[in-house]
């Protein structure tokens, strides 16, 4: 039931899980903001970018501290070649979005230091599960955006007693920092490693964030549905399957991400696939040799997947037009990165 | 900036403004919803059916009381084939919809009867003014839902003193009760025929609803930025422009409706287009000798108009698809309207 002309292989539905935790507040540790003032409004203008093709609200266009632009601008880039229907779930955005979002009412994310750090947990997850079952689609992919979504995905990874691995939006993933994180979270929240196996909600409410909950939740709605559902994304969708295997979910579940993801020696993603029984398709955008910002930074290590690049990478390959895509990216980036505002940084 | 592929003609993007207005609780003076309890439920179940193509949330699917379904079936099926990008802006719903909505924190309308119909009128209009002029696109339409919205655009009319015509979802206009109503809420605000000519946001505080405030705002805001702005609608609409009239925008202003409108003799809808010098186009969707219950209530003067109908045929003309339209329609039917649901009325 997709809008006409949507070409190639596509979903009818594209989702994103957009959220925000306290624990981005820590210095170091994500670089999907410029800043960590400027870290909390990143997901809100992901949202705006991939809905109008630009910031509407949001103050700027999330970029990393060196100035790599948020893979928003990728995803918005296949959207543009492709058509694909996109609807973003707030889920603890913490600035109004002028991109228009679903909202079920779900708050910030805690930091995770502290003994909760999602009190809702359990009402997220039935929220959202409800949301999904009930599309009249037949198959939709979800995918996340979330600073410091790699360091919850690694607190609950290691909750739920699976390989401890994630990758990063740094060149230099800062596994120490985020180890010693986790670590904080564990002893905050009581847990030991593997704790929370087979108890998916209770680890999301003690170490995770809110967009787990909100992605976890659509992951059982549109399976329970027979939907068929991918991921777009790396590690932390890893993360998301994880927990819906841990909620006893035994349906087909795929994973979509980069070539960047992919080629992080500290990821392991394809083991952490293969752990969670997920189908892992992995595409390269093609930006190597291209000398443009929009593109640079990612071949030099930054950013490496979000907000569905990964599977909207898979989707432009599966419609044979992925060669369209470093243009398009220019294209994008020419709109939404225009000389006075790279000025305003 | 289209996304790829959208066919034909069409806007860059199309914004609904929906809300709702406790003056819909008047009885006899909707159909848009089988009651008024199911009434308040119409403008979120319009956003959902034209995002998703079916309910999400919503408890039903919006039908007059005889069973005529919502013009946003119409629109749907013109979106499906015509692929055009689709935003909902909250102006004023009372249920959180299932759909994505931009929310600008605005309030459901008061009833007209009393003193104060919009007290945020002036808010919402700024809002909503920043909101279009910040697009990066170059084209854009509106339209509205708001149940009861034809009366509380006949009180602005005659607050602006435009000549005072309105359609109606009801086969026979109840322009009587529409006056008196109107008349209530002339003297409950101290305002007389004309009273707020060249003071637009006087004129919704006092009698108007939000939905025209939000709507207002986005053509005065598309208007500053050079942005060509189309209406898609019938009398409500038109309205509008003349508002935006009032306020001092000389800019192109046109609008689209159905054959429905401009077949009311109740509605004069080409002469107050003419007064609010807007362009006209009327589309016929060819729904004539359909026997189906989807398209039935059309031909028999339901529904007529709202969520864009009017401009989702005309956008169809110009693509050259009209013809496929009722088919679709069919198929959106068939999809909203399974028997387990109707038997549920």
């Amino acid at each position: 039931m997709a809008i006409a002309d949507s070409a190639g292989d596509t979903p009818d539905l594209v989702i994103l899980g957009a959220g925000t935790t306290q624990t981005a507040a820590i210095e170091g540790i994500s670089a999907a903001g410029a800043d960590p003032a400027l870290r909390v409004h990143t997901p809100s203008a992901d949202a705006e970018i991939v809905t109008y093709g630009d910031v509407a609200d949001a103050p700027t266009v999330p970029v990393s501290p060196s100035g790599c632009p948020t893979p928003a601008v990728v995803t918005r880039a296949a959207r543009e070649l492709l058509g694909f229907e996109w609807v973003t779930v707030d889920a603890g955005l913490t600035h109004t979005a002028g991109a228009p979002t679903v909202d079920f009412g779900i708050d910030q994310g805690q930091d995770i230091r502290k003994a909760v750090a999602v009190p809702e947990a359990q009402a997220i997850v039935d929220r959202t599960r409800t949301y999904t079952r009930e599309l009249s689609v037949d198959r939709i992919a979800v995918a996340e955006t979330i600073p410091a979504g790699t360091t919850t995905a690694l607190a609950v990874l290691e909750a739920l007693g699976e390989r401890p691995v994630v990758s990063s939006s740094l060149p230099d993933n800062p596994m120490e920092q985020k180890r010693a994180v986790v670590e904080q979270a564990r002893t905050a929240s009581d847990i030991d490693a593997g704790d929370c196996s087979g108890s998916p909600i209770e680890a999301i409410h003690a170490v995770g964030d809110p967009v787990q909950a909100a992605v976890l939740g659509m992951l059982l709605g549109a399976t329970d549905a027979g939907i068929d559902v991918e991921c777009w994304g790396g590690t932390q969708v890893l993360t998301m399957i994880a927990l819906a295997r841990h909620a006893g979910c035994s349906a087909e579940l795929s994973a979509a991400t980069t070539s960047y993801v992919a080629g992080d020696d500290s990821a392991a993603v394809h083991a952490l696939a293969s752990d969670v029984d997920a189908a892992l398709t992995v595409t390269d955008p093609g930006f190597a040799g291209r000398d443009h910002p929009a593109m640079a930074g990612y071949e030099a290590g930054e950013a490496k997947e979000g907000v569905g690049m990964g599977g909207a990478l898979a989707a432009l390959d599966r419609a044979d037009k992925l060669s369209a895509l470093p243009d398009q990216v220019t294209t994008v980036y020419d709109r939404v990165c225009p000389p006075e505002v790279i000025d305003g940084h």
